[in-house]
């Protein structure tokens, strides 16, 4: 018979309430630095779960203005859960992750997205938008999403982890803030910023610590904002539930750290904060293959998709070249960041013909599962990226007809309570 | 009774032998000009059929040397046929154009992949690999592509046309010569060229036209190098057989013109002659909406994507940043393309561990079916891009096991006769 | 910011232990009847969770043996959580639901998979294999299955509910009641038996009812054992997370339960207790469209699948003939049952090749996602049905390489304490 | 530079003119016997192309009526080109076939679904229906197909041959016949017929044979309505182009033939001359596993699905048990042939709300890559079936709305020229 004694439920090694402020709770730290103590360890093998708040620490509320957004503390993101030791893990060897499933918590069926201020965040079109704080409440039932701040579009979840990653050793950290402070140099006023540099303002480590390794942590610790070699803000929707992934590993024990989960994202995450964000659990299990950095030339995560990925196949994609066409027609070098913003701008200007607005489709874009392809990058001058706008995602006929698109009145998204956009 | 009586083929509109000269045959020209006269036309509705020349107009030969790459004139490439008239077609309309299919000649079931040198063609990695000269044939077999110059492999091809547009208005050719010869002016000794002018040299026109005519084309003729807002040389792997495609018309008629077929190509094409390169024919019908550029907001095409296209979802997926890892570290401000040369760097260096050659991995990536997503370019300073390389295309087993990759000898691909790589 | 007064979770409407038997909880019934009065209502649009027990209601324990499978009480199954009304529907109208989610209790990780007594239970081999009580429990981690009893291999679930129905109508009860005693008169001494006549003993309704109600139940109540009209044990795997279905509505308020949940199953679910059966919570949202079995042809329940069952597109695919090869070879007349046998007979065989025993192969096929198509039914005198076998779930290799297959040992099964197979 | 000399075309092994009756041609026979020599002989490895007629042998017109269908003469049928033999094969080896492409004639780009006469050839409802003669003509144009006789529809083709077998034994043979004659002695009165037998009428041989060989044949060969052991007409859908298929080997050699080309067909072939039948073209590529039946336990082939198969995830599934709903309202005994005919019956009352007539929703099933899965059958006494029938092959929205169906009017398929349907 099925009893309590031979269940055995996986254990939750790290708990948090996505209510209450990040800084407030034990497990949580902001920043990439080697010398935090590891939190948790675990065996390989083992089944375990660990609890993120959302990225913000609890700043952004489920309700009709986006208030909150324009005033997001910046400062004390990425709120990350860690760091998790895996028994035996050395240098060099490859951390092997297994993201086994993504939720929501039950308390919390809710997520958002948010465009940011221009001068606090930005986004991919935050000087183009002169962005001004919106943002779209996402309701999350089972394995959907739909907002009542973009009616007419209902889809599933591409669930995962904005941000994974291992310790940097102490070497990798000092390489990752020298390239940074050079490139933040090159670009004295940069606005939205090029890069963030060590900053001890908002800064915890999320346990009991001595002060002075608090204060060298915050001195030194790298910024959660990029990717790098070790993972980190990755925002790869497809490193998904179900996925498998191989980290190197840089300091003993491994010392990995996840945070940031997202509902769902789309191919480039265009507004920043621009996937479903959301607090949540991530179900793991993590194993070890000795020397796996030299075994399989891994100078940053590989990792293998998830076979219940959701499947749009039925898109209508959109083509960019390194162009802008939109403001001063300027020839960008094979760049495909501009190619991207081109086509995700022909994309928006598609879903303005259906009657979303501009901060609709911008939100829209950043949050559904639309896949963004390089085409090609050799073809001088111009690189050539793709957007594809899967068409299931939405109630009503998006083909494009010979008679034309059909506008509806979908409202607006939640803005400022001053209303500007 | 089956009849021939009750049985009409489709016609073929342009016929080219693919062992001729380019410049020696009618319907084939090599400039986007809007003086061009349309060589056929074509009525909403029909199907017909439209032979192509390889991209270089048979100069690469089906042998085991790369001195034919390496001594390409590049000057007249690409090859295109046409222009195709539609009637009705008016500026301010959308083109539909249903790619029902691209086969390959049944004379000539091979096509290549070549890596240029770096003074002559380039591709992405010809500077950090100070590129020679190198190839691979491909033998077609019905669905599927093999190489004796690339053991292990087989793959279905997603078949496409690397190059279909319309042709432009004086005045979009005249912007887009600014445009680009301004950026070269920016770069006046960049090797490989940032971009190309105007260039009388090596242009064909592929029909009876005057004199002054021929010579306007040659003088002002943009480059058939880069994807434009008519379409042009988009390399898009996924506008193949079974796509629909809306193109915007410039002029009376749309005069469209294709070329550059590809077997299959992966993601960036990032050889440049880097899809499996062929001669071949392709079905097309077409029909006009009157008016779609406005209904549909379409500065640039979009398109539908085929159901046919080959679906490998099992792929080991590389990541990578804007930090330039391999050489000397710089910190790229949110480039997309670096990234994805970065990931592209990651899966050559994982292949070369399963025992390929560089220039056999970068052949291969260049012309199996990956697909490369941008992952995320909002994570200053960092753009993350992903290459998915299939797992399902190599005879043996890639995935990475605790116990490493197996390291076999596959050779190596074509290279100069002078034996220089 | 975010606060539980701005979080509202979807409400559990029935709540359940899945370690006490299901015949002493609220809300558990297991006959259909029109008479079992709705134990909870909902409204149009709610989301809302109910939670079932596993199929048998918690006679089959965690553990290494299989007379739990032997002696299972089969009087006793299905158990079905319900009945849930929704506001408004009335006979004629289609009852559109939602499966939102469908997860096992985080106390509970894991289902089991059994091979039933021929005398007992039975299953689609079970006069062939003469079979004997085995067992396979499957840990469930996430989106994964793994089990101890049949190694090697792993899995995404396409997780569902076995049964889903709507309550009939008398008029359709008394028809079901009629058909099916008349089959048994016809098969008096079948073994398996072939159909289960309505019977007293087991029964409950799972509410304070009067007792005549409560004996009219029993006496009349039809087994739930078949897929009828109102959808019932329907045993369709893609019936899972994240589809809609479509059901006719027989009683006013529809009155569905709903319960036999599954991780996973494979196409035909051939061990009977086949799947991978769990307790488990499923969330849904109901809508009613007036009218509906009339503007559809609703004869029996429609759905849309999910865009979120796993995909597992390699595979092996066996196929089968209405002949029976194995024993007799009798030839059948276009009876896709028999070729449907054929194909996971020849399956089994392959597997065993592979190392697997009879049980592990047997309880394999019908746990995992195995696809089984409808090959033909019109060749006389051959049904043709294949049988695909996912490559991807299997941590070796399994392909038909020409060195043949490789055996491993795999051990065995959970068989009988007696050791009796 | 390319070549004629460096390129060499695959070749073509059996040469056919699909305008002249198949008794007339060489390389084409129409019974399964032992002795009919190979036509012609391959290497392992070798690419070929072996061109079929139709499977009628040219007997049906594109024309608009359907007297053809009416009185085809099925004595003839089915015309199969071969023998072919595979050097080194030996009985009880695996020949693995590589279905490397099929393609259409291009002087034919037309293919026909039949619906038979009940007295004539039948089909899957021939009784349910009292069928009399239909047809729908399909113009293939690339990879789609549409009909001026169901208009409203355009699908990709899951192209590929109806028939692959090798040549039985002559101890196969016996059995086969042996076991056929015995299904017709229990039904001797069967309209339409449950089995055939082998019969000299209408037999041809395709090659010069010793009149006492061909006599031989003629007695003895086996009817190639069923799919066998050997292959035969399998009807399978996924059996194409791309796929790799094993068959046993019965004799020296292999002496496989090929025919009854489809360009599409629904799961179930459910009009028996269900599918789109063309003539055409197979390349193919052949090679030996030694030892093979006893290596991979193959009492029938088995094969690998093609990656370039149709993808048309968007279905509406339709689900049938197995009880005669639409006629007597008969229980059957876990008759999955049954629940197909259901399942299949109401998607037909679907498509007919749709302003379909059942003749052409009939042969749009038959024709249209349409999926049908096995469920489950061990819920006794209903197997359940399920067809899913992809919404993207439609113009229109066909999806189940609140507001109901539109019912447009498509005319009428082709009928005979007396009117009688």
């Amino acid at each position: 018979m099925a009893t309590a004694a031979n269940s055995v439920a996986h254990q939750t090694l790290i708990k948090l309430d996505p209510f209450v402020l990040a800084e407030k709770q034990k497990g949580v730290h902001n920043r990439w630095h080697p010398d935090i103590p590891a939190f948790v360890t675990v065996k390989p093998g083992e089944v375990f779960k660990i609890q993120c708040v959302d990225w913000t620490g609890a700043q952004i509320g489920n309700n009709d203005y986006a208030d909150d957004v324009r005033d997001v503390d910046l400062s004390k993101c990425h709120n990350l859960s860690g760091p998790i030791a895996v028994e035996g893990a050395e240098p060099g060897d490859c951390l092997v992750l297994d993201i086994l499933d993504v939720n929501y918590f039950e308390k919390m069926p809710w997520g958002y997205s948010g465009i940011f201020e221009l001068e606090n965040g930005g986004g991919l079109f935050a000087r183009e938008f002169n962005s001004r704080a919106a943002k779209a409440i996402w309701d999350l039932k089972g394995v959907y999403a739909t907002s009542r701040h973009i009616p007419g579009v209902r889809f599933a979840g591409v669930t995962h982890p904005g941000i994974i990653g291992t310790a940097p050793s102490a070497e990798l950290l000092a390489k990752w803030n020298k390239r940074e402070t050079g490139l933040i140099a090159q670009h004295p006023n940069a606005m939205p910023a090029v890069a963030f540099p060590p900053d001890p303002k908002g800064v915890y480590v999320g346990q009991d610590v001595p002060q002075e390794l608090r204060d060298k942590i915050a001195r030194e610790g790298a910024r959660t904002i990029p990717a790098r070699e070790h993972g980190g803000n990755c925002d790869i929707k497809n490193l998904s539930k179900g996925s498998r992934c191989y980290l190197p590993v840089f300091v003993p024990g491994a010392n990995f750290s996840v945070g940031d989960l997202h509902f769902s994202q789309g191919d480039g995450e265009m507004a920043f904060c621009g996937a479903i964000e959301m607090a949540g659990i991530v179900t793991f299990s993590a194993s070890i293959i000795k020397g796996g950095v030299e075994k399989f030339a891994l100078k940053q995560p590989i990792f293998l998709p998830s076979p219940v990925d959701p499947q749009y196949a039925s898109q209508i994609v959109f083509e960019g070249i390194s162009v802008d066409l939109h403001g001063d027609g300027k020839q960008y070098n094979m760049d495909a960041t501009v190619a991207y913003k081109q086509a995700a701008l022909n994309c928006m200007a598609y879903l303005q013909k259906l009657g979303y607005t501009r901060e609709q489709a911008y939100l829209l874009l950043t949050a559904a599962p639309v896949e963004s392809h390089v085409g090609a990058v050799v073809d001088s001058p111009n690189a050539c990226v793709t957007l594809g706008l899967p068409t299931a995602i939405f109630e009503h006929d998006v083909l494009p007809r010979p008679e034309g698109l059909t506008k509806r009145d979908f409202g607006q998204c939640a803005i400022r309570s001053d209303g500007v956009i």
